[in-house]
């Protein structure tokens, strides 16, 4: 079976609303192992959404002889521009039948808020003829499931997220019936820092012709992602598939690898230090308090997170965190030296194991022939006061916020690094 | 003229993502008047690719006459599954031809991040023979202005969605110039803080029935928005229909209005303090640095901003910003009192005017039936180092990072309250 997903709304035709309903019946599609090649987003108008029809029941592929999902969300309202269900029937050239049941529990749910049914609502009722009703739990427009012609399925949902995701349980039993879901699709991400995609992909490039599971690079923000997705009939056998491959792709990337699916590089330090039984504070100038934050997204951080140092102005570098005020001067705030008595300031302050502080220009002023923007010091101060700092140009045309979301990343895994060799 | 957005990436399909490319480019295809009916997603594969370019420039009311733009988005990178320009070359007929100053770029972009370009980047270079460079100043992948044929246009654009909107600017010009957008949809967002959507809507209820401009309610993560559209022949015009009812619904609002379009709360507080020549330092315990991070997104922040402390552990909020030791012990971090105290620590130890602190729980561990998970209290301390306290109660259901997110744009909020009445 493979299936279109095809959503209907002007509001998504305006970029009034994010498409969610797309990404969540996607990803609800692949976790049952149901092809889908295309998705279409089109307007509440008849002829487009007839034509729309048109060209999914005969894409190239399909025509061939597989059975066809399409899964429709959206304009199943009581509005006039809500037409899914009368532009169905009509395509398929069949009437439209109302349905008691389904204006008895529009007039209860009417109820329920002291509200009166009005006419308009009455249409909700209308369906497809042969449809099944798909029932709304919460809201008033049902949807349906019909097999308008032999081997072509209909799903239809109303577009409000919360509504169709309810709904979405009932077709799973349904499409299982006819044996779909019985093999699923599983997916490993890796994760990688400090290493660009193109370098990492050149590395691993014959795994990308594996067929089960298939490796794909992705990269976002600096982070360097190889999805693995494996087709199986249970979880289990799909992490027998995974697994090996995951480990030759961890083994050649190395150290760039530092984690899985929902892993982050501040939940992988976190591990690492408290593992260690070691203790973490922070010194942050350019980033202004994000290292800080990124530590503490992870619940559970103030086992090894104990605080920090927003040393944006420079009178907090030299009071708080004793950067010697003539190395300042001669230096500037944005070397190597400052960023290594950051580490090193905060650390004492504070009594953490280690110290890890950054210091750079994230733009778009304060940059120079000499120090660009993007340019960026990371210290990381540890045992024994032993301190080094790191120099990174992430380049003078990135924006603020990119530069400043590198510089976190990058100064966490400059920790990572460290603890790796502990 | 109409346009379809095209969406290339298998990662859609499988659900990884989220669509926000097609959101950008349905509202500035909105916003310059140009009609579009049809949205595709397709996965990373050269014959499902042609497949909807053939269905895209077939659409029957196209066909007839009018031009018609391409937009694509995705498929530019390095990797083999990266198909776009040489699927389009392949479908116009057209040779890929290899632009010296594009190999230059990335050269140069990988010279400032100390890394060598690889032979897979070089394949970036490569654009359809007669296809203009659509410059990417952030990444090293460029797309194209192309006119493959007369009256069809094609954009492409890679997938990051900050380099695709970054590109986007250079395609307005050439929209312009083809004698698009004269006519034009222009908005303005107003934003407040610190009232709920529904008392908002009820308060301004009749301007919901204006059509020129509209006015239409929005809500996320506690900003609630009132969108203004208005339909002009200009900018100047739009602007005259859209502020006088601007001024009336800040004057409804009163002080819940706090800026419009791109301000944030963040960026009003610094003109605030900026105007009164006031300086700001903060302390925080649940959100971990993330009040420094929001105030220093601001470029040039650092006039106002000095910095602060991040006191995750108990032990820094004593020796650091003097929390007296007994009233932790008696009244909990989580109080009052040491939300007080923080505040005015951090502003005697960076000898700022106002201290702003942040105490709390975030959650989803560390609740009590007397201090459940969302209770959280802001403390400010200003002139004559007055301090005042704030109790919130954001709900023990929300989530650790939009409980955090309430407390730091509440504080701002309070700290906005005070330099309004300054």
């Amino acid at each position: 079976m493979s299936a279109e997903i095809i959503c209907v709304g002007t509001e998504l035709l305006l970029g009034s609303i994010l498409n969610s309903n797309a990404q969540f019946l996607a990803t609800q599609l692949a976790s049952m192992g149901i092809s889908h090649y295309y998705q279409t987003v089109v307007g509440d108008n008849p002829s487009r959404i007839k034509q729309v029809v048109e060209v999914a029941i005969s894409r190239t592929e399909d025509a061939a002889k597989q059975a066809q999902l399409l899964i429709f969300t959206g304009g199943l309202g009581p509005t006039p521009d809500d037409l899914t269900h009368e532009t169905l029937a009509d395509f398929f050239g069949v009437k439209l039948i109302e349905h008691p049941e389904i204006v008895a529990d529009i007039t209860n749910k009417y109820a329920q808020r002291d509200r009166l049914m009005t006419p308009s609502n009455r249409k909700q009722a209308l369906l497809p003829q042969g449809a099944e009703v798909l029932p709304n739990e919460s809201g008033t427009a049902p949807g349906v499931i019909w097999e308008p012609r032999p081997g072509l399925i209909i799903f239809t949902f109303p577009g409000v997220p919360s509504e169709m995701r309810q709904m979405w349980r009932h077709c799973i039993p349904y499409l299982q019936s006819r044996g779909f879901g019985r093999e699923l699709i599983y997916s490993r991400t890796l994760k990688f820092w400090g290493i660009a995609e193109s370098a990492l992909a050149e590395k691993v490039a014959p795994f990308f012709d594996l067929s089960n599971p298939t490796v794909a690079p992705y990269a976002s923000l600096g982070e360097v992602k190889l999805r693995l997705s494996a087709l199986a009939t249970s979880i289990a056998q799909a992490e027998e598939i995974v697994q090996p491959v995951a480990e030759q792709l961890k083994l050649i990337a190395g150290k760039h690898y530092f984690g899985a699916d929902d892993d982050t590089l501040a939940s992988v330090v976190g591990q690492l230090l408290l593992g260690l039984g070691q203790t973490l504070s922070v010194a942050e100038s350019c980033t202004g308090g994000g290292l800080g934050q990124m530590l503490t997204t992870v619940p559970g951080s103030s086992q090894y997170f104990l605080g920090g140092v927003i040393s944006y102005d420079n009178r907090v570098k030299t009071s708080l965190l004793k950067v010697d005020s003539q190395d300042l001067a001669a230096k500037g705030a944005v070397s190597a030296t400052v960023a290594e008595q950051m580490a090193l300031g905060v650390k004492n302050l504070l009594g953490t194991t280690w110290g890890l502080s950054i210091t750079g220009i994230a733009g778009p002023d304060g940059g120079s022939d000499n120090k660009p923007v993007g340019l960026v010091y990371i210290g990381l101060a540890g045992e024994n006061s032993q301190v080094r700092s790191f120099e990174f140009r992430f380049g003078a045309t990135k924006d603020r916020a990119l530069i400043r979301h590198l510089s976190l990343c990058t100064a966490l895994n400059c920790l990572r690094y460290q603890l790796l060799e502990a």
